[in-house]
């Protein structure tokens, strides 16, 4: 099919234009006709042009122009005019001009697409994923496409700017499974073996760190086969960031004026720096969470002291337990009727609690129904510690420390909610939670994990208590927190065989096995590994976050499914016996 | 540990920082010990810096000092010196200064490595492969990955400048070979069932044009599962680009002025643009390849005229069979041995060649074997045909067109080795060829194969010949070939529902086949697809030649070995059945 190149993008033409002969490529956006005249916006990535095809211009042009329909690709050319007087579009950028069309070529026709191509549209999105390429044509997507493109750039030059140099790590790499599982690969070459999709490139970065490139990074797709719960993907974007000869302070002096330029170049906005910071035992006491939602303020409060010497059987059991007494003020929420704090009561039990108490401050004093267990000083000190007054409602809750604490956090997000802390145009919170324990005990399997990875370093000062009393040592490890979401994670890395085969002891696992899966590691760590660490974004979160969107499958082109579906192309899919065969294995 | 922060790189310090206190940090790349005093080349990623340690400077660091050795880990705090008179090394930008140490910090020890970090060393492969994260620390090494992360960013700014999006494209996705076989991911969530990795993202590219992405493009990895001859890996790395609304010319006209890019910022050399075209034919007719060399000249000459009516059976029978006659011009070349014209007969034999005819051009006509069988007209054709002289020798081969002209371009290879026709500081040699066939024909199963791939757009003026002569339509293919290796390949895609019905057709698959397997490509056709084309580089290769190396594996940080293997952790591997259960397959 022949057809001229166009001279101007869809979104180009002004006024400073008219007169010119053009040639537009584009879609058929909408169409009218009005008094024989047809009116096309024809629209590409780049914007939304009016085309006008007149029967007395050209008769040929306007005869052919009663054919197009929705999404039909056309080329034309014509003259670019002023619009005529009231017509014009000052939403767009090219509104007071149109195109007198001479010449229309239909590039291509289009069936009615199963939905609008607009924003907001409802439907279901199983639908939109099914015919992803017209879901991209929304111009919501389009800015989401470009927002990512546009992060990646940034980031790309930023590193680039900082002596970091992007290396490539293979895909194809070995199975040591440890926290999630493996995807695996089955090898043609050698029969019976697998390679694995990398879940992290973490060894590799720390080889290159060994092999000296002192400043990494890779913006890189990580793989984990997972039950997705909620906003998951099998396969996922990292920014993967390593630098040599740090300490946790380098990291964050290297990673602020990233977010800073993110912020600046994305929204416009001045993010101050330095980044505020939490320990992680700050984090939990003050916002039940280690990843807390600093847009609003609404901080817990710890009690235990106020009720040290309790005669409420609940509060006594809870501090001889080695628990915690929290509680949380919800100001000029004492109204609350009885029905509301049922609700609430249900939420947090829900999620584990025994029960929530409340009490109403009133100008005399506490109104709760655990009021006469309580003396008054105990009732004064509540009022002195939460700052309380008149007309507002305080939440305690007591328990096991962590438990309790991560059900209060989450009483503070509902309240938030309810309370509508989080204005529209809040200024977006940073933070840095700092100094995570190196591990985290499994109940279930009754033995120690490592919290963050089994790479990460201990603190210099806890290294002794690693056998000892391993829940009390915490790690040179650290989350970057942007309104409540985990948008990266990092630590300073062992850099030392010793610490690493001590490390993995605590982890029960065994020199064998340690050298199994990371013995090219161990080895690497003998011939002068420096000291390292960085840093980890899920690049998917954060360009979600930066979109305004509340799914990351909004910012991925072709995403899956919750349940590791492709509903475009239906994979994944039965395969020929011919294939399984030369890879030498059977569904079973 | 507790170390000082770096104020300098070890590349850094010049002499108008003589007299500065500085912290260094890096590895001891040498070590001498010169009547007491200790000097430590001491290294890292950005250059070497001279260390000294003094006795009577400092007795404590000096009898630290005496504990290095090569690939120590350290941090050294010093004042900055001008050398001594003498000393001074002009080689390095740091060479007119030292530092005298005042403080050692031995981070991390090192055995000795297994075999010397210097460049140009004599180890076998092998064990470079094992210890690649020793082997990447040799400033060879290290030059190439710079040089690989500088060419994927000038990539990267030279599309954002032009308005590409980078989108990233599945690597799980629907297994669909066509062409080379694909690597297989079981599925645990969906029992029975697999995942590929993509061997390109042409489908995904396409549907962004669908999607009204106009230009887009994506630095990514792909893969193939092929039997791994010479140099190729099974995951390599790709420069994907798309166009929308674009001809062959469109494509050119925007790759051109990247090449010119990586000429000038990576080896400082102009390139003329336009860059050369051949189409497919003529370089098969002239070089005898579809990746010619030009950075000779050395062109063969068809001779099927100047034999037209010869009565020398081997000439007849080939002009019957609608064969080709060709000559090389080897200048010079007339006092080469019998013994040389045999070893050059044994080389085009081994590739297939009946036999090779020379002949020696002398003051009074041709010399050779077959001589008695040309009429003196034919002798002299030859002569003014080759433009021969006395003393130069004259190749002659003929038989089937495509088999024949390939193995004359070999010998003009050959030929080119022998007499040294590319000088070291030849002028780069890059070369569109054009116009490839559509189709390519296998003998084994009797069947055409996509010479690109199935979506390749054939000429418009040949798609009447689909049917009819498959093997005489041209495609809308393109490769750009730079010294002999072809460094990227496109085409013009098919954009029409029907054409690519008829594609599919002509390639034996069936109309279920094509739903099966490409029904979501057809379907987005239905709705509006532009006319639109691409290419793809292989970025491997393109950063092996901008480096000067004949390996690939020597500009990828962790390669595999040709069979498949990484040598440094073992992979493949063997798994855990427990792993297999879940992905509900077994080894067989």
């Amino acid at each position: 099919m022949k057809f001229n190149q166009r001279t101007h993008t869809c979104g180009e033409l002004r006024e400073s234009d008219i007169g010119k002969k053009v040639v537009l490529n584009g879609w058929v956006d909408t169409r009218r006709d009005l008094g024989g005249v047809i009116f096309i916006d024809l629209r590409d990535r780049y914007g939304i042009t009016q085309v006008v095809f007149e029967p007395s211009y050209n008769g040929e042009a306007h005869e052919l122009g009663k054919e197009l329909r929705s999404e039909f690709v056309i080329s034309i050319e014509g003259t670019v005019r002023k619009r005529p007087a009231d017509t014009d579009n000052d939403k767009i950028p090219t509104g007071h001009i149109d195109v007198m069309v001479d010449k229309l070529v239909i590039l291509n026709a289009s069936e009615t697409p199963p939905f609008p191509l607009e924003d907001d549209i409802d439907v279901h999105e199983d639908i939109k994923l099914k015919y992803r390429y017209l879901d991209l044509r929304r111009s919501a997507m389009q800015k989401n496409m470009l927002l990512r493109h546009k992060m990646a750039q940034i980031t790309r030059n930023y590193f680039d700017e900082h002596s970091f140099v992007e290396v490539e790590t293979p895909v194809l790499m070995k199975s040591t499974p440890e926290g999630a599982r493996d995807f695996l690969v089955p090898s043609r070459m050698h029969k019976g073996k697998f390679y694995a999709l990398p879940q992290s490139p973490q060894t590799y970065k720390q080889l290159l760190m060994v092999s000296g490139y002192d400043r990494y990074f890779q913006i890189t797709k990580c793989f984990r086969d997972e039950d997705l719960r909620a906003d998951r993907q099998l396969e996922f974007t990292q920014i993967d960031v390593e630098m040599s000869f740090v300490d946790v302070d380098d990291i964050f002096t290297m990673i602020e004026p990233l977010m800073k330029r993110y912020f600046k170049e994305v929204l416009n906005y001045d993010i101050q720096l330095p980044v505020k910071r939490l320990t992680y035992d700050e984090a939990m006491e003050k916002y039940g969470s280690d990843k807390p939602d600093l847009r609003f303020d609404l901080q817990m409060v710890t009690l235990n002291e106020a009720f040290k010497d309790s005669e409420f059987r609940v509060f006594k059991d809870s501090i001889a337990n080695n628990g915690i007494i929290t509680g949380l003020l919800a100001e000029g929420c004492g109204d609350f009727t009885r029905n509301q704090l049922d609700v609430l009561t249900d939420y947090v039990k829900k999620l584990g609690a025994g029960g929530l108490i409340w009490m109403r401050v009133k100008e005399d004093g506490l109104e709760a129904p655990i009021a006469k267990f309580l003396s008054d000083d105990e009732k004064q000190s509540i009022i002195d510690n939460m700052n309380a007054k008149p007309g507002d409602l305080v939440f305690i809750l007591s328990g096991p420390k962590s438990k309790t604490l991560s059900i209060m956090g989450s009483l503070r997000l509902e309240m938030a909610r309810r309370l509508d802390l989080v204005k529209e145009d809040a200024d977006p919170a940073l933070l840095w939670v700092t100094d995570f324990p190196l591990f985290e005990w499994d109940e279930e399997t009754q033995r120690f994990y490592a919290m963050h990875h089994p790479f990460t370093s201990p603190r210099i000062e806890d290294i002794d208590k690693m056998e000892t009393a391993p829940g009390e040592v915490k790690a040179r490890a650290y989350d970057l927190v942007l309104n409540g979401h985990e948008i990266a994670g990092g630590s300073i890395r062992i850099h030392d065989a010793k610490l690493q085969q001590q490390m993995f002891k605590a982890l029960g696992i065994s020199d064998e096995e340690a050298k199994e899966k990371f013995g090219f590691l161990m080895n690497a760590f003998k011939y002068g590994a420096p000291p390292h660490g960085g840093i980890a974004f899920g690049f998917d979160r954060l360009v979600m976050i930066f979109a305004g969107e509340h799914s990351i499958r909004e910012v991925i082109a072709f995403p899956k499914t919750t349940s590791g579906i492709s509903l475009m192309d239906e994979s994944p899919s039965l395969v020929g016996d011919h294939q399984l065969k030369e890879l030498h294995v059977k569904v079973r």
